[in-house]
């Protein structure tokens, strides 16, 4: 065997990285490809047209063996990807709520990809869980919520992907409250009580999971009627209540909506969590699509009664330019929902958590890991200024007003639910299938993308307003597509 | 009241975003600015050495009432967020497991929040889930996993944020086979069997959360001995199970880790696999750290008896250059997991769903609103090559190695468990408080960071090698402060 030729050098496995130089160039090309992308966005057709397998089918059925470089990514990018997205950041966008994002958001979120910090405990990076609370209490003042959710309180807030995932863990923290523990301890089986939770007919689906996760049963939450504007009645919360204690069942957890998913409803938050105070039920109130409102002095009456609440939550990566994921939950009580949720393993012990000092957020939600999340809230507050998000706010509530008006003027449609905010709810007088077809032509254009619902027996469009960069104009191209498609009826 | 001024136009609420040029230039800063981080970041205190709220009480008391400039958020992260970051993409960081990130990575999450699209269905963006399966579905083959886990097969992979997500999900699906359905529908308290869970004494503590939240009771996990190595021991399981059936209860779950967090022990996967499939419990496989070794043929052996498991998950946010978040969750049976977790209220209901053909992977997991990870993914692979992420596995575990022989020469120290693949568990051989000494003053020098764990009653130490741009230089250098702390003890 020849002697290994020294000229011809084994590559060191630094190499196989990214060089900074290249790092930086495919960097800016990948922020110039987004800005261009969303300068665009609006001319694309909204509702991706792909068939299901399109995407797949121009995939290499094998992964590469060797790098490929950074152009041909943003090939496939083009290629592949594009055609298959539906473009929840156009401003034809009005389908289900906004994910809105924005400029300062994605710049935050690059940052906390390229920091790579992981905040599981204050030790493992002390900003990461610092500036999150701190920008947390801030939001409390933005959105007129109740000091007991400070920091500086008993409270605290912390961030979670999704209001899913928060009413999973104001549920857990209640079952530990009604059965004093026993449920992490022993499990649901030893404990004698049968736990019922309540919400509203038109309480979002994550509840009904978060029962099953939780080991309480769906057929244990107790879907209570709603008036006519689709808000909770009260009074038959507290007729709920009183059968089940009659029945010798458990009565422990009520959820209150702000801007239900089919019409925007807003729950009596004040009439219930009354109830809830009487009968030592945990009132958590969802406010993940409308609790941004409350930015606006004349909008803050939707938070009228929370000051009554064990819990909240809303999603500034609905409608407050934060991009997914970013929920936002706050406790009164945060030793109730520490305890809930604590692990401490020797791995994890340090100084820091020993003295009592420090929020370790690991204890506040399911994962353990966490990225800096905070990063892309704390820059978008900086770059609008809390009047800037009040001015978009009253913008996208202003057109969802002027859209209900032309509605209104035209006879061939109903308006078929309050509009509190930035929500309409309507339809063509007529059948359901008329009004199916109907939203299947306007999807099909490809000019709009809205999504529907049912509201009693009737199927119900949802013309939904929130998106970044929506105008007039854009709204105004909506309404006149419906109607074209509605003639066409 | 003078009329208003018609030269003074009101601003517009197009106005207040940040332009595309504003977000070019801005974007291209931030990216030299990671650049530039990512070149020093290895001159850094590894481990932050604020104090408890020091990062805060840097921060204004209120929020901003109108915009800031970009400069002045970059100014806010070098003067009050940097001092606060414990660096984890620092070469120097070898404490608990890496998060290892990449620029290929940063760059595929900064397209995801760029895109902004939310993939809770197929239809919300067909790309955002047909990538996912696709890239899962290489996976299997890269990590030499049955094709059972494949989505050709009747399985398929998901991407979650954390192995406690996965872990959770697991859980669930095996209680409701265990209970056929019955805990979903009517809860724990209503279904006659307590159910029994195992995993060995050395499993993460995101189980034990798990059995919480999914209301079994930490009790009702049993934690079985392990051997030398601190794997678990299949014959203990066995018997624990055969105890645990003549009391009466009714085993329903083992999770077996490869690399557990303490000292990366191999769970023996086919023996416990072998009892799984005799009793018919859900075999669920925790290889959050370690499964990426898999890549290499010659560390595939770890995964031997995985075709036994109902259920397996690892982190390419740990060990695979992928940034936070990113754990990738397999079952061989989609149908019981999304039959778990599934909601399917009318405002989500569409075509696509209907039609079968898709999948929607909000039923794949607790949230419900989803981003587009596999990009990030997806771009890591591409840029690496399977030869490429091959070459870098091998390259840690022979640092790992090399330590290893290192602290063997070193008759003041011993090696406490054996190193599978990139951890080395050991200790000054002398007290706990001597060991305990010894980190606080190596992490107290800023120049490397470890953490500890305990192994039986002894304190032991972690060098944990898997960081992105870890060389020989580093390790040899954490190997030398280590030494030298260890001479003034």
């Amino acid at each position: 065997m020849p002697p290994p030729d020294p000229s011809v050098r084994r590559p060191s496995p630094a190499d196989l990285h990214m060089t900074s130089d290249e790092f930086r160039r495919a960097g800016h090309a990948m922020v110039d490809w987004i800005a261009a992308y969303l300068e665009r966005v609006e001319t694309l057709p909204v509702l991706s047209r792909v068939k299901p397998g399109d995407v797949r089918s121009a995939l290499p059925s094998e992964p590469p063996a060797k790098r490929e470089p950074f152009e041909r990514w943003l090939e496939d990018i083009d290629r592949v990807v594009m055609p298959g997205l539906t473009h929840w950041q156009s401003p034809n966008f009005f389908a289900y709520f906004p994910a809105n994002a924005s400029g300062p958001s994605i710049l935050g979120d690059l940052l906390s990809a390229g920091l790579g910090v992981q905040g599981m405990l204050w030790a493992t990076s002390p900003a990461c869980t610092e500036v999150e609370t701190h920008v947390l209490d801030w939001l409390v003042g933005m959105l007129g919520l109740p000091d007991r959710f400070r920091s500086t309180s008993h409270g605290g807030g912390v961030i979670q992907d999704t209001a899913s995932s928060s009413t999973l863990c104001a549920l857990l923290v209640a079952r530990e409250r009604a059965t004093g523990g026993a449920s992490n301890d022993d499990g649901l089986a030893a404990c004698n009580a049968r736990l019922v939770a309540y919400a509203s007919t038109q309480t979002h689906s994550s509840l009904a999971k978060a029962m099953k996760i939780a080991g309480l049963g769906e057929r244990n939450l107790r879907l209570i009627d709603v008036d006519q504007a689709y808000a909770m009645r009260a009074d038959r919360l507290r007729e709920a209540i009183a059968r089940d204690r009659t029945a010798g069942l458990t009565p422990f957890f009520v959820c209150a909506t702000i801007g239900t998913t089919s019409s925007n409803a807003i729950d009596p938050v004040r009439a219930i969590g009354e109830i809830c105070n009487a009968e030592k039920l945990w009132l958590h109130v969802d406010a993940a699509m409308s609790g941004t409102a409350a930015l606006c002095p004349e909008f803050r009456p939707i938070h009228d009664g929370v000051e009554l609440a064990d819990s909240y939550c809303f999603n500034p990566h609905k409608w407050m330019f934060v991009n997914f994921d970013c929920d936002v939950f706050y406790v009164a009580d945060r030793a109730a929902l520490i305890r809930t949720l604590t692990v401490l393993p020797e791995y994890l012990r340090n100084a820091a958590t020993a003295s009592g000092a420090v929020f370790d957020y690991r204890d506040w939600h399911v994962p353990l890991g966490r990225r800096f999340r905070a990063l892309k809230l704390w820059f978008v507050i900086r770059h609008y200024g809390v009047e800037g998000l009040q001015a978009l706010v009253r913008h996208h509530v202003a057109l969802a007003a002027a859209f209900e008006s032309w509605v209104r003027a035209d006879d061939r449609f109903e308006i078929v639910a309050p509009r509190p905010l930035n929500l309409v709810s309507f339809r063509l007088r007529g059948s359901n299938e008329e009004n199916e077809a109907l939203l299947a032509r306007v999807n099909a254009s490809g000019e709009a993308y809205l999504s529907h619902t049912k509201l009693g027996d009737r199927y119900v469009l949802r013309m939904s307003i929130g998106q970044t960069r929506v105008e007039e104009r854009h709204v105004k191209a909506a309404w006149t597509l419906i109607q074209r498609c509605a003639s066409r009826a």
